[in-house]
């Protein structure tokens, strides 16, 4: 029986929503060749579109993660309210387990996690409706808390700048808005004339992808280069600043983000250019002390050994394929939030999200 | 008409060889996919070869288009030895245009002009038969460059080093034994029990198509990596020591190689790391002050946009996809060359090669 809700808060037209007991997904896997939105009606559908990256980007993989949630609450509402919290519960545990990198998925899960404690008694159809106003909740704050981030971004981006991303990090990633991208795009609806250079981000190129497939969308001029080339069109003097977004922050600033970002960030020190990272403060983890602390997730030999389908490499060739690197605190020149630009010393700066 | 010439130097089982009047040259598109011979006639069919990298490596490529100048040279032979000496200059200068960054192609179109110059009289045959010693002189000497220079660079990887490298420069690069990759592949021939960390080198793969087959042909133990995971690798201390091969060095020690090079040589200074360049006397231009009078090939953005067929960015993105970088002398630690291992200051160790 379908669940008609409060008035969904992702609406059709956002690359996730939640519709009569179905969260309907855009299948980043496809883009840019198709645009196809996946339904999901259990918490299982919901962690295979986790694993396989059909749905990505730390925020999306919150709010995916929350009405993963509220699927498995559903599928027990006829049972009693707890039939419906076990449910629930079971799912939190089997979402979680789904990627171990990004921050927000934990933290909206921890979310979920507090509906359920916070009203033990009442009936099946209120712990649902409680699961369900606060999985809608997790998403309205995500959207909010990008388009404050959004604006906050805006002191560091001027006039005609030049500025090279990596990965995705626009609304695909989070919703609406997007962390770094968002303040890219805003900064090209605000008339500064910016040009975005974007990482192609191998191996799942969610740069040429996904990056580059937003940025044609919101008419922001772009170029996209292969990630080898980062260096060279620094070099060249073609990059005034690098803004990136991240999975995770560690309380002293390290910051977790897509394979390949350190290397950026090496790159931008070795040029003079300022570094910036872009996340909400769903992705800082107080509770974690540095980088070394996190968790990064290793994917697939056959995201490497594979393109488009073709074999890009011996059949059996050993492969490291690790999804993300850490970036240390002191090549991050400023931290861009919903609650304004962060500078260092991180340890002390980031204590606004304790 | 078949032309027999000399026992050819280049022999079945090479990459490249001359045989009956026809260069056959490894498809080095197809690989790993597929082992497929391509044959050519005409030195037309040599710079479609040489421009869409079925062969590439600075000195096949240097390799190729000697005979290349040979086989313009064979079709004007009824002709009389005006016509060859026409035919051939014309391929030279055709040929010469195919790719403006590797300095070995025009060493060897040099090397073909003065075998045409050294004897302006003479008949036709006289005149093929002479250029088809050049060409097979430089086939051999290529060959024992190599041999030298694999041998030289051997002082440089002790035993069970753990070598990141960056493109292709073994065998497939060089006819036989090769450049970076050829030190490495020797130094596993001689039981030193190393580990060789091998970029993908996105847009072309050259890492995890030829590398990776070629060490795998050889048994040297290897892995390949995603470009994005130099740093990270590099920063967890997995890496002892870059070694890559180069397409133009110039007289102060500005190395241009495959793009993506420089940024691998920025990350190698970051972390303490030694970072090496292999290459023979060939791909030294001392006509070429420094790194910034080198030409740097740009390439279509089709191999940014697509990867295996499939679309992998908006159809008509935007792309920037220069084929090479340019790493400063100052982080190259040592050249390793066929009269062994130059160290700083270049300008004055390379004019071994005036």
């Amino acid at each position: 029986m379908p669940e008609s809700g409060p008035e969904p808060i992702c609406k059709p037209g956002d690359s996730i929503f939640f519709q009569d007991g179905t969260l309907f997904m855009l299948d980043q896997t496809a883009l840019p060749a198709l645009t196809v939105f996946i339904e999901h009606t259990t918490p299982e559908e919901v962690i295979e579109s986790i694993k396989r990256l059909a749905v990505r980007g730390a925020m999306a993989i919150g709010v995916a993660g929350a009405y993963g949630v509220l699927l498995g609450a559903l599928s027990a509402r006829g049972k009693g309210a707890e039939a419906v919290a076990d449910a629930a519960r079971d799912a939190i545990a089997s979402i979680g387990a789904s990627r171990p990198t990004a921050r927000n998925l934990f933290w909206a899960l921890e979310r979920m996690e507090q509906a359920l404690a916070e009203g033990a008694a009442g009936s099946a159809d209120e712990l649902v409706g409680r699961l369900h106003d606060r999985a809608d909740e997790i998403a309205l704050e995500t959207i909010e808390t990008n388009r404050l981030l959004v604006e906050a971004g805006q002191e560091l981006i001027g006039e005609g700048m030049r500025v090279l991303t990596h990965c995705n990090s626009g609304p695909l990633a989070a919703l609406r808005y997007g962390s770094a991208l968002g303040v890219l795009i805003e900064a090209h609806r605000l008339g500064k004339g910016i040009h975005v250079y974007v990482d192609e981000t191998r191996p799942l190129l969610q740069g040429s992808r996904l990056t580059a497939w937003e940025l044609s969308t919101a008419g922001v001029p772009y170029t996209v280069i292969p990630d080898n080339a980062a260096g060279f069109v620094m070099k060249q003097g073609m990059i005034d600043a690098v803004m990136t977004g991240a999975d995770r922050i560690a309380a002293n600033g390290d910051a977790a983000n897509k394979i390949g970002t350190y290397g950026v960030a090496v790159l931008a020190r070795a040029h003079g250019l300022p570094f910036y990272i872009a996340a909400p403060g769903s992705t800082v983890d107080l509770a974690c002390p540095s980088g070394d602390e996190i968790v990064i997730e290793e994917r697939s030999p056959g995201e490497v050994r594979y393109c488009g389908g073709q074999p890009t490499a011996p059949r059996s060739a050993p492969v490291y394929n690790p999804a993300f690197d850490v970036t240390p605190a002191g090549y991050i020149e400023a931290l861009v939030t919903e609650k304004g630009v962060l500078r260092p010393p991180y340890e002390k700066t980031l204590q606004v999200f304790r």
